[in-house]
């Protein structure tokens, strides 16, 4: 585990909130180490720091009465959903309050006519396509984890549907949060486009828990669309597979999907799905629109493909033979693992211009063997977004230490080609030296927004910024 | 003139960043009444607030010098582009220093593979427009005006585009800016999408040059579409007319344009622009997409429109067709005016759920009729905008004061529905006291923020928020 910075606890405050909690919220405030470990725990190789307390509000309510009874005393509040963040956004390196948002998980509203839904914070991802799906509803943000949208909203999560939906920022309408001082807060109304005054939601979405707590999240649908179709081509080489993406959109072909699997990755989705693909880039497509349409995208893209050298080009529109490809991506997180048991994946973010991908994604492959380090490599690639999964015995300094460099190594290399450490993990703790290399003094007026907003500094301290 | 709130002059200072910008930019200063009074004057009908002088920058680095010249005598600084903003956007209600970035006019690099383009403030949408076409590429947010691309950026600007395109703060990747102190920075990478840290980019678009002047813009691109087909279709009433763009929206039919016009504004056009059309609610439409893509798009709706009473529906591909009706539509601001000759029209700009739409336009129409406002409409539907153009005889207290009730009246109603005063016109000084209605509480956290990132309340001062 990579050691996580300790900030200086208030015992006293912390004692106290403790104290006042468990007597208004009875069992709903547990501290037992092992549920307050598996909240401090997230996919992340950063150590564990588990809050004092973790609290299981129901309503919005209770929210701001937790928050003001920290406020008070000035100890940290930390929101936690499932618990998927990669970077150690939900520890508590100065302790404090977990307040698990899993109760809050109700379906507040689904308007159909305006294409939103407003839900709490609690319902996941599945959940709520679950719920829409018998309305011809979706929503189509997909991180791959079955996250709660409260925190894809606190992350601005994204996935492989952002080429054609955007990221969370483009499908929140509005927000409910609870401020540091405990104040509710509606950040726009549910119409669909807004010019009054500064853009509160989209400052909260991303914020990591620490300008807010989000109470309620109305987001925008998608109809279903009436076909969808599938394909995938091979490629000889990534920098062939990425110009062919680059000219697909170009060529305006409004994909749903667009992703990139290096020849590693590929291997490693044989292995794990039973699959027998060439083990070569390969690029997996997803079209949504009409049967007509879909199908003209398909054969625009198996076009472009073939000029760039692409081949064994397969499409279909049979719902068993897409989910079975899908699948596979989805997996590749375990796919990744299955490369060296007992390793342990860290996942590097990085997010390029489109012009540059091909060229980052083949020096990171090139670093990666220079230094021994086993990194299968996929892409959202519509996006210039890719994530290289570090396997690493995490037993083993040296190995570790490693794993840091290239870490670094890559964030600076795409910051160095006008691109950014996260396009879609966020900050948290682990990518705080990055955010400040990437932005420079853009960050010290983050800072000054978050200590305007949270002047105590008790909103998930030590997130995002390096002096927090 | 509606009258605009005046406040206190720091006249020492004033003086004293008059006579050094004077010296450091020569006859780049300007302090002739009708220039300053010029940069006063926006398309409203808020009264003129002249700014003390006006200084024309042409880099980044004069403007950081520009504004820390006025931090340090405490001076406001009040950025203009083309001055057709519709609130008050850059009157000088504390007098103070104009900054007119229209010298600012560079285009300075187009990546076309990358789908973006970097420009400096003062370059226009229309100039940009006519630039890319050749390489194939548009941009796509259209308010109407040519204004300039920093103005529309600091007014989250839209049009009829957004439905499809979104607005500003969907196209905006990255800025560069001045802050109150000076010092320049940037937002965010030239990546697609990211989670860095706090979303500088979203805060300040929109932001309408109280937080920071914008002296660079990374745009997002489009391909120019294969083909593009215009529809229009007449309703008898705006109920059916709205109920079938509801089920067009649903239906998931990709429109980039969809547009009503209710009778009165039909009638102006007609006169107007010499057209032909049924003196009923009307429709007008365009799609973009291949040319099977753009004819099917075109047939659904036109099946769509029928089921809701539509008729006298057509459709064309041939660009003199298209451009003919588009330019009727462009031209409504000017064509309800001469509804009334002499007349000055205010504009006002509620946006609202799309299902409340046809209720909200329905409403506002019998209201103006029982006040005996003649208020033409048209509305970017998709979104659930619509702008009703008060036809006001300025000299005339009691209608003045009839329109003022009237504004108020309409932004209270469209709040009620859960929208909002304002879809893409901004704050500025003419709303500042719906948005305090909208939002409330919250609009303390923006005043926190304003504070924060501008202590001396130097940028732009007296717009968006009430204490300002």
């Amino acid at each position: 585990m990579a050691q996580a910075t300790t900030l200086p606890r208030n015992e006293g405050g912390i004692s106290a909130a403790v104290q006042t909690l468990s007597e208004r919220f009875g069992d709903r405030l547990q501290t037992g180490q092992a549920l307050r470990e598996q909240h401090g725990h997230t996919t992340t190789w950063i150590e564990n720091q588990a809050p004092d307390a973790v609290v299981f509000p129901t309503s919005t309510a209770e929210v701001a009465e937790i928050v003001k009874i920290c406020a008070e005393l000035g100890v940290p509040v930390i929101p936690f959903g499932t618990g998927t963040s990669l970077e150690g956004h939900v520890n508590a390196p100065a302790g404090g309050i977990c307040v698990d948002m899993m109760r809050m998980d109700q379906i507040l509203a689904v308007h159909a006519e305006d294409l939103d839904v407003v839900v709490q914070p609690g319902v996941t991802r599945e959940q709520l396509n679950t719920y829409l799906r018998d309305q011809g509803l979706f929503f189509p943000i997909d991180p791959g984890a079955n996250a709660s949208l409260g925190g894809m909203t606190a992350t601005r999560a994204s996935g492989t549907n952002a080429v054609r939906y955007g990221t969370m920022k483009d499908n929140v309408l509005s927000l409910e949060a609870v401020m540091a001082d405990g104040t509710i807060i509606r950040t726009a109304s549910r119409a669909k486009k807004s010019s009054a005054g500064y853009d509160m939601t989209r400052l909260l979405v991303g914020s990591e828990g620490t300008l807010g707590l989000i109470t309620e999240i109305t987001l925008r649908l998608q109809g279903i669309p009436e076909a969808i179709r599938s394909a995938r081509c091979s490629f000889r080489t990534v920098d062939e597979a990425c110009r062919a993406v680059m000219t697909v959109i170009q060529y305006g072909v409004p994909v749903a999907r667009i992703e990139l699997l290096d020849e590693m990755s590929v291997r490693a989705a044989n292995q794990h799905s039973g699959l027998d693909l060439p083990e070569l880039p390969l690029l997996l497509l997803e079209f949504h629109g009409s049967e007509a349409g879909v199908l003209e995208q398909s054969e625009i893209f198996a076009q472009i493909a073939e000029e760039f050298g692409g081949f064994d080009i397969t499409a279909t529109s049979t719902a068993e033979e897409r989910s079975k490809l899908w699948q596979a991506r989805h997996d590749m997180y375990w796919a990744g693992l299955g490369l060296r048991p007992g390793a342990k994946g860290i996942s590097t973010d990085v997010c390029v211009p489109i012009s540059r991908l091909a060229d980052c994604v083949t020096t990171a492959r090139a670093k990666a063997e220079d230094m021994g380090l086993i990194a299968p490599m996929v892409g959202h690639v519509g996006d210039g977004n890719f994530h290289a999964l570090l396997l690493i015995d995490m037993d083993n300094a040296e190995e570790r230490a490693k794993a840091d460099d290239y870490v670094g190594w890559l964030n600076n290399l795409a910051i160095s080609m006008e691109g950014t450490c996260t396009g879609e993990h966020g900050i948290g703790q682990g990518k705080r030296p990055y955010l400040l290399r990437e932005l420079g003094e853009t960050t010290r007026f983050m800072a000054a927004i978050k200590a305007a907003l949270d002047p105590d500094n008790i909103l998930n301290p030590g997130k995002i910024l390096s002096d927090g």
